[in-house]
């Protein structure tokens, strides 16, 4: 038993956006999450590869429960950069997320993004982003 | 007419993740390129706003776009930094993309993610990238 | 008279780095300034061009000064991106940002960089970053 | 003897703003490069801290010699994001760098800065950026 990984499953089975993607959440733990997404017709783009908003979305995923991992659930805002590798082609890509550094209330988190076939992973994507605890807004720009 | 437009709905409707998430192609000119996407359901989180990876999927989606409009058709490889500036509670999505810089293989682009309510925009996202065309890959890290 | 340039000079005295570069407050205003760095053979790489660590400490001083002027003076860390887009050459080098986004804690900022010679400006650099008042810290990572 | 090293100081001694800052290369081979900048006041803010300019200049030291042991001595064009997590306050900052992906004409590469004092180093920011080939330009923004 995992009581952070059921709960981390628990709030991904109330995104309507994660089921539709079919996202999976693996692994959480204190700094660290990991995350599979099984390939199918639809998260393709035209020359059968894994679109870049499925690489994208998974990790914003990604960064969101790894961060939460080290911040606490609460209104958090993300900020990240994604680096394309590779075309990802295979069964299911799969995100590794790591906490670089957290504070009190923003943390950094590291992660990549494999594509995995027949139990071969070859990176996709890596990504850096940051996820802040929110204050109350002051103005809106 | 505008074959460009034309030409880059053309590719749209031969991604399957983007009829997927529901995008269009709204405006694509030179260095600049319009997207929107209707709201529904499958596309929020838990609290009823978009879902941060759909706004990274339109941010890709957006760059993509842009930065082919200054490319010309090619292998392109993505990359890019998304902030995330306001829950998106809306209607539809709006990106708007134009290029700041365009070589002969790499344009850097700049795009906004509006939120759209009863024609009221509210700046969501604020996002820059670059597109690359690659040569042939050297080695395989 | 403006104040807050007035204070925003002060800040930028008392930076010893600042002084080593010769780094110019030019224009600070709520959500928006401008920084002048006259060239020097100091500050340039060995081919003539503004080194691209110089883009960067100017990049980093936009974004603290456009967000401080937003956020107010207190301890903040700071977060960007910075594109390159074309090799520096001029007599300086001159960077406008404006805030995008200002919440109470946490602005995000775009900003280019021209390489200004004889009147005209060409880009040079183009960035987005976040600013963000920290809490106190919770762990050291 | 390490030739690539020897290169590589090489190239760094040729850039006047390395010489203004004080880099020094420490290690240099295929996809790895390690920088250090022993911290003198000239180099700080207005509270002791490095300048947060310092730890981007140094960002895109290590991005460029460690993208160039992976794609060799060319024009290159660097994009980078730097993530601060915390004051930089030592003797010298180190800058680690390695390259997560290479191919013929563009690198990903990430690195960590540190603050280093009396033989303890701690994070002080967290970078990844690309490196790029370029081609002749097309057009000029």
């Amino acid at each position: 038993m995992n009581p952070m990984l059921d709960a981390g499953r628990a709030v991904l089975a109330q995104q309507p956006f994660s089921a539709l993607l079919g996202t999976e959440l693996s692994v959480l733990e204190a700094d660290r999450a990991v995350l599979d997404l099984p390939l199918r017709h639809d998260l393709l783009q035209q020359s059968g590869f894994a679109h870049g908003g499925v690489l994208c979305s998974l990790a914003d995923h990604a960064l969101t429960f790894a961060g939460g991992s080290a911040l606490g659930t609460a209104v958090m805002i993300p900020e990240l950069k994604i680096d394309d590798v590779r075309p990802a082609l295979g069964k299911r890509l799969c995100a590794k997320a790591s906490v670089v550094h957290a504070g009190r209330s923003r943390a950094v988190v590291r992660y990549e993004i494999d594509a995995v076939q027949g139990g071969e992973h070859k990176l996709c994507a890596a990504a850096q982003g940051t996820i802040t605890q929110l204050a109350e807004p002051r103005k809106q720009g």
